[in-house]
């Protein structure tokens, strides 16, 4: 009996897990990695906390959790896994089941046969396509050689102004990472808000966050790449501003890396990924694919996605290398696209879908917001601010972002969690999560923004976006505006949109100060807007028919304030 | 329309929040609260991290998120609940709708009328029937001045010896917060494990653990307290033992206080505390109860239990707030007991059934340990050791346990969350959680943990845990041990069983060192069992026919081991 001959192109996340996969299903197999890159299992999640000084040694980026470099040598004594890198597969001939390869240091060519193929090919980074975009002193950070170079400028101390360009998860991250180098940054994204897969106000909160760390330019492109001597000396944006910088990184997305998959002719769906069934296997059944190469299902929309995490690789390469071997019996069900990233002291992330998406799906859904912290006073909680999405019918979690300084990681893996088991605001209502005062609330925040959810959807929460607010301030709208903080708080900072202060403490005997027409509409608010709720509770329980709640309070007001 | 009558017996957790939900429902209902302390809202799982010293002011366990402490004047002014402290309700006339009270100070006593009845009575702490258990210096950690008196101790810093009786969550955290006191202590446990709600392997670790921070006696409980002139000298155990202290915290446990319900005649459980329906009814319609008093049903085995868990009573507070207002609208699901602690630098929680519950409960489970980091090594991860229970026939979980210095408390949280969605090891095994190396791996713990138990399910992992293996180490059973990590973690650290070194790179070429008998018992094992997993794979494709994975490795391993 020969040996089931398995080949898998890429060594990065998705191709070493399948790999090893494969390994572990069958010790026999003939198994071979084909690597364009010089290192093999790159933590890439990890290259901007590299480049920030997180940690000094390279290798803990391609070693094993007891430090052992998972090169060539060590994927055949640990895994009898022939890896082959800086070697690029130039041709999959589909016909006669052989891949055609190039080493790219010796110049060596050679020919391999498969039974079984599998696709981990990874993205590319985008490049705007301006004059300049090959200077000297332009990189993406993508690579372990892009990690390197922006390592070495922050160990070299000598640039002191860089650009990051598109304001994503990596633009984001790396722009914490030069800062952490000293250097003077400035942000540019195309678009009106950063991190597109948050509501616009979200984004705009971190954007705020942001700007006390780096200049922030939204909703301008780059123009072109100013150089002199082939190094560059600024960007030059489409309103004419030119950024003088030594150093541009630039992170406008990726894209799938398909150029193999499309010349063999396999399926490639609409958005340019590679299709693949839910046993990850492409139009050609003896080939899988998995990781950034791929589409993906949303499970909550059932429609096709591009996906490119880190954790979803993995996953998916492990049901690959499970099916090559075994057969179909393996399957990845799709994504509810949860992401989230570090800012500074902050996390930020989503899960399931945004407001602006359920919107786009077709969902009658409500929103609300949550601004609370994640833990007692007492043991330095921190804030938290969640948006919560859901049906209106089924009740059913459709999403979540969430930001702060507080416990975002929990956050979003209980609300990931719950999509998956398709729970219901009512559900989250009684949760029974882990409670001590080093971890979080009695009541834990996921378990409040669900109470908070729950009146909006009986109509007992009646609550206002800042969004709206503002829109109807600026309009200037005849409504009576009700801060039910207390003085001090007062004193110390307000939004300054005509609101009046009556502390909560001092309503129920200053009432006569509200307007006496009934009908009139009135807005309350607090810090976190929980005593706006109790106010607004009153005054509607007072007769006051158009009392609304300012969601998240002064918290989660993402414009201007006073003082 | 005369106003509805509600009163409250209680102001710690259930009480003041039933009280204030009642209120939201109905601005003009009359709304009393007794209180027997002269606190209100008490922030009692607070307590030890105040005596510990986390924090100085003492309002902070008794204060809104904005400073504003919680007494009569702020529950009148901002919430128009009349809340009356140091007042014993001493008796409920349920025929005449009417409680009588008691002014401790004064001496007072008064009657009130009711239309609906809340008891948020609490708990009681057990205090061990022995000599001397009034002398001055034992103390329990229930109430405010209880924590007080704990206060003063670690300011003044005078006594240098203290014995913690009962290593359940208050006493383990009142030993933290000793430690932090720079007191030496003794904790005593009656039974022969600590935490009894976590199976004994983990709550071994724990122990191990612990010991490095105080002495820790288990199997032997107080015969004496030992005094001198009314004061504590020592505590005498039942083998003998007599502990020299001038303080003793005792933590055994408490019971609900159904005193007044009992004598009520409201229906009382097998366990001892108020029996309710969903609604949180008692057995008097007019009567609601809420909290520690409670006795509540486990979701999962649907058998009553007492869950005195500050959460709970928040939760189940808010329920019996609605529905006493507007008829039985609101329910309590019930619990599935997750609980958490701090004990210095560890988490270890539980959420669902430990093995120990699912046996007593009749499933045909099955359990596996995962022992991995929280997040990848170059970001500082940091071990987390999680044993997870499953139903075989229908996968769904059924429990799990964490522990260690990683972050216990999102694992918990994902865990309550899939028990709560109903969630299989299936869904488990490609959740989407929120990764990014500041926050996760790129395959998360719980995740890998659910491919362990798939694996296991599979028939592909045959795991043994450590238990198991000790008893057949112990017993002399012929087998050989393969320990696959490197020579020099070997060199650091070996459990010391008769295993042999063959790190897994070298196992392929040195496969001629194992046992020529093909039905030999072989145990593979390493740090955390992944080569060790890798190592049994390999095993097994070669032809031996009873090879078994030690589950968690040498992370997991509780006893002794050589180095």
């Amino acid at each position: 009996m020969s040996h089931k001959k398995i080949i898998v192109i890429g060594g990065s996340a998705a191709g070493p897990k399948a790999a090893s996969k494969a390994r572990r299903m069958d010790e026999f197999a003939d198994i071979t990695m084909f690597q364009k890159a010089p290192e093999l299992s790159m933590a890439s999640c990890g290259y901007p906390y590299y480049v920030g000084g997180f940690f000094d040694d390279r290798n803990k980026l391609l070693c094993t959790p007891t430090g052992v470099v998972r090169d060539p040598k060590f994927f055949w004594s640990a895994k009898g896994i022939v890896a082959k890198v800086n070697t690029e597969v130039t041709r999959i001939d589909r016909k006669n089941k052989v891949v055609e390869y190039t080493n790219l240091k010796t110049g060596e060519k050679g020919s391999q046969p498969y039974d079984k193929l599998i696709l981990a090919t990874g993205s590319i980074p985008n490049m705007p396509p301006v004059p300049g975009n090959d200077l000297e002193g332009i990189t993406t950070l993508q690579s372990m050689q892009d990690a390197d170079f922006l390592r070495k400028i922050r160990d070299e101390g000598k640039i002191k102004k860089a650009v990051v360009i598109g304001g994503g998860l990596i633009g984001i991250e790396t722009l914490e990472a030069l800062n952490l180098a000293g250097i003077e940054l400035t942000l540019v994204e195309l678009l009106p808000q950063l991190l597109t897969f948050l509501d616009w106000k979200m984004a705009k909160l971190v954007e705020n966050y942001l700007k006390t760390k780096a200049n922030v330019i939204t909703q301008n492109g780059v123009a072109e790449f100013v150089g002199e001597n082939g190094k560059l000396t600024a960007v030059k944006l489409q309103n004419g501003t030119e950024i003088p910088c030594q150093l541009a990184v630039v992170a406008i997305g990726v894209r799938p890396n398909v150029k193999l998959a499309k010349e063999a002719g396999l399926e490639i769906g609409q958005l340019g990924g590679i299709t693949t069934n839910e046993y990850m296997q492409t139009s050609d059944p003896d080939i899988y694919a998995a990781g950034d190469c791929c589409e993906v299902t949303n499970i909550i929309t059932g429609k096709n996605v591009l996906a490119p995490f880190g954790d979803l690789a993995n996953l998916q390469g492990r049901v690959a290398g499970e099916n090559v071997i075994a057969g179909n019996v393996a399957k990845f069900p799709g994504t509810i696209q949860t992401g989230i990233c570090k800012i500074f002291d902050y996390g930020v992330g989503i899960t399931g879908l945004s407001e602006t998406k359920a919107k786009e799906a077709g969902f009658d859904y409500e929103r609300v917001l949550n601004a609370s912290p994640d833990k007692p006073g007492f043991m330095n909680g921190k804030l938290l601010i969640t948006k919560l999405v859901v049906d209106k019918k089924s009740r059913k979690i459709l999403g979540a972002q969430c930001l702060g300084p507080g416990d975002v990681s929990k956050q979003l893996a209980i609300w990931a969690t719950a999509i998956k088991g398709n729970l219901t605001v009512d559900d989250m209502v009684n949760a029974d999560l882990p409670y001590a005062p080093p971890f979080s609330l009695a009541i834990d925040h996921s378990i409040a923004t669900a109470h908070i959810m729950e009146n909006k959807l009986k109509g007992v929460f009646n609550g206002i976006s800042s969004v709206e607010l503002k829109e109807k301030v600026d309009r200037g709208d005849d409504m009576f505006i009700l801060d039910a903080r207390g003085a001090d708080e007062y004193e110390q900072m307000r939004l300054g949109i005509g609101e009046t202060l009556i502390p909560i403490g001092k309503l129920r005997e200053r009432l006569n100060e509200l307007p006496k027409d009934k009908n009139k509409e009135i807005i309350t608010f607090c810090k976190i807007s929980l005593r706006g709720y109790e106010a607004a509770v009153l005054l509607k329980h007072h007769g006051y028919k158009n009392v609304k709640i300012l969601e998240g309070g002064v918290a989660a007001w993402p414009f201007e304030r006073e003082k």
